[in-house]
């Protein structure tokens, strides 16, 4: 059984060393880019490490593993398109480099690369399935994604609406990550399940955390800038939970935050997490986490295999809901 | 065996007999959209007639029959967005019923509909070519796309780099309709190839049909405006053809026409056409047309069954080729 690290620096070689040299070289460029740009790797961790919990020959899925981390930057690439962010992971985006249309094209593309990757060398029993599994899974991605563009007119949001947009836009790439690995290591339908429920839970906990982190993560190791979020009144957890917690004056205060049109970056910042922390929705995202973490880990406690055979995911997990950054 | 207008009917039945109620509906009404506007269907009805040659239980495929016409509207929807066309099929298109955002993502999630489609109840003895054959499909249309993007910006495309960016963007879909059709039949390797060939000859046809019906098609019953191509300069085989053909004069009036930016439309087709004709792109677009007919036609023909049982097809491919609009 590898360690996580090792199993990160095999699938980091893996991608590193593929080839996007075909033509036309307008269309692969910003996939070889897009790619090099690199992030945490966790979705084929997690299938890898799913499927090092049964079976050794780690290098039998990583096709699978690719297409699963090519079908992610797609995502980011559309997502950032849409969202028309300027960088992402300190570079300039596709179509900041290389135009609007292209970042169309290109991100089209990689989703049908991501799909002959996970079609590639796959075991014939499990064809498929691991391609339901993925198909369900991109077009709830679609959905989480439209409930956030949808939010984002929206100043009523409930937090089981904000819960379900995270799951689908967020959680359910990490579940099918591992439920596929698992799968294909040859797991029971009972293990993939547990292991799909843990991935969900960690993903809820995960984005609740990069939330919360927004707002009250340390400025000198947190990777974005602090505040953020607050400055784009984005729908986050802490917002929408604020405006469904705050007494009437507390409401009229973040209303008038959220519709100011001029003012100090600082001073919206400094005042919107006064009125979090007073409205108490600093200690509701944190319990909320807590909840989501515990939930996970019980999920992982359930696949049914010796605990010493799930440290590394356990470990991957607390030090994913430590992070600072 | 049935008759292609009763296939037709039977597909259209099916498509429009499909619910697209699932929520969010800001991500599925513009699914449910497109789908509506209609269409000549050509691509389902092609497999269908393909698996037909072999085999009469043709609900039996309806799935991937839809699959690629799902498929076939997404590149529609998200090439629209790219032109920044305004309309298709007489309606307004979706970037501009609903931004450009939803365009992107609608798109998306129809790629996605389209895979679920090609794989459900497809027999699994066969999943695994017609994956490997649709993905490689779409991505060879991506490829095409972007090199008719990169064709705008230049003057110097020549003659089999057109021919080339027509089979990817066009030609493949038919062809693949066919052989992913014949392959769902049980056909032989061979005839599975020589339907393929079948179709991408007549896809070439087709498209080269399409370039000469913009300005030489009877205005009364073509159905979109006459000399559409030449007023935005679009690089067909007429005008690809002329820039290689011209003497030095007839370059010459050909770029005064390409650079002008204050002129009477009318006037411009006028002019173009004339050029077009003096320089004899009429006639090597007819004659290559006919060419590609003849290679249709020849490939037909290499496939092992009775003629009579390859009598619709060649019906369809001589009404395709006979269309005036």
């Amino acid at each position: 059984m590898f360690k996580s690290s090792e199993l990160l620096e095999k699938i980091n070689r893996h991608i590193a060393e593929m080839s996007w040299e075909r033509q036309p070289q307008g269309l692969y460029a910003p996939v070889a880019y897009v790619l090099s740009l690199g992030g945490k790797r966790l979705r084929p961790l997690l299938m890898l490490m799913a499927y090092n919990l049964y079976k050794e020959d780690v290098e039998r899925i990583f096709n699978q593993a690719t297409g699963i981390e090519v079908y992610h930057n797609y995502t980011l690439l559309h997502d950032d398109l849409m969202d028309k962010a300027d960088r992402r992971r300190g570079k300039p985006t596709v179509h900041k480099v290389w135009g609007e249309n292209t970042a169309i094209l290109s991100g089209d593309a990689m989703l049908v690369l991501a799909y002959q990757l996970m079609e590639k060398d796959c075991p014939a029993d499990y064809l498929q399935q691991i391609l339901e599994e993925f198909s369900r899974t991109a077009l709830e991605i679609c959905e989480g994604q439209q409930y956030d563009m949808d939010f984002e007119t929206r100043l009523d949001v409930r937090e089981e609406e904000y819960l379900e947009m995270i799951r689908l836009k967020t959680s359910v790439l990490l579940a099918a990550a591992l439920k596929m690995g698992a799968m294909l290591g040859g797991a029971s339908d009972e293990d993939a399940a547990c292991l799909y429920d843990f991935g969900m839970n960690l993903g809820v906990a995960f984005q609740l955390k990069d939330d919360w982190l927004d707002v009250y993560g340390d400025p000198a190791v947190f990777g974005k800038n602090i505040g953020g979020d607050i400055l784009c009144n984005k729908k986050t957890y802490l917002l929408i939970q604020a405006l469904e917690q705050a007494d009437e004056e507390q409401h009229r205060q973040l209303c008038h935050w959220l519709e100011a049109v001029s003012y100090e970056p600082d001073e919206k910042i400094a005042a919107v997490k006064q009125l979090y922390t007073a409205i108490g929705v600093d200690r509701l995202c944190t319990q909320k986490i807590a909840e989501y973490t515990d939930r996970a880990e019980q999920s992982l406690e359930q696949v049914s295999l010796p605990a010493s055979r799930k440290e590394e995911l356990k470990a991957l997990m607390k030090s994913l809901m430590n992070r600072t950054l």
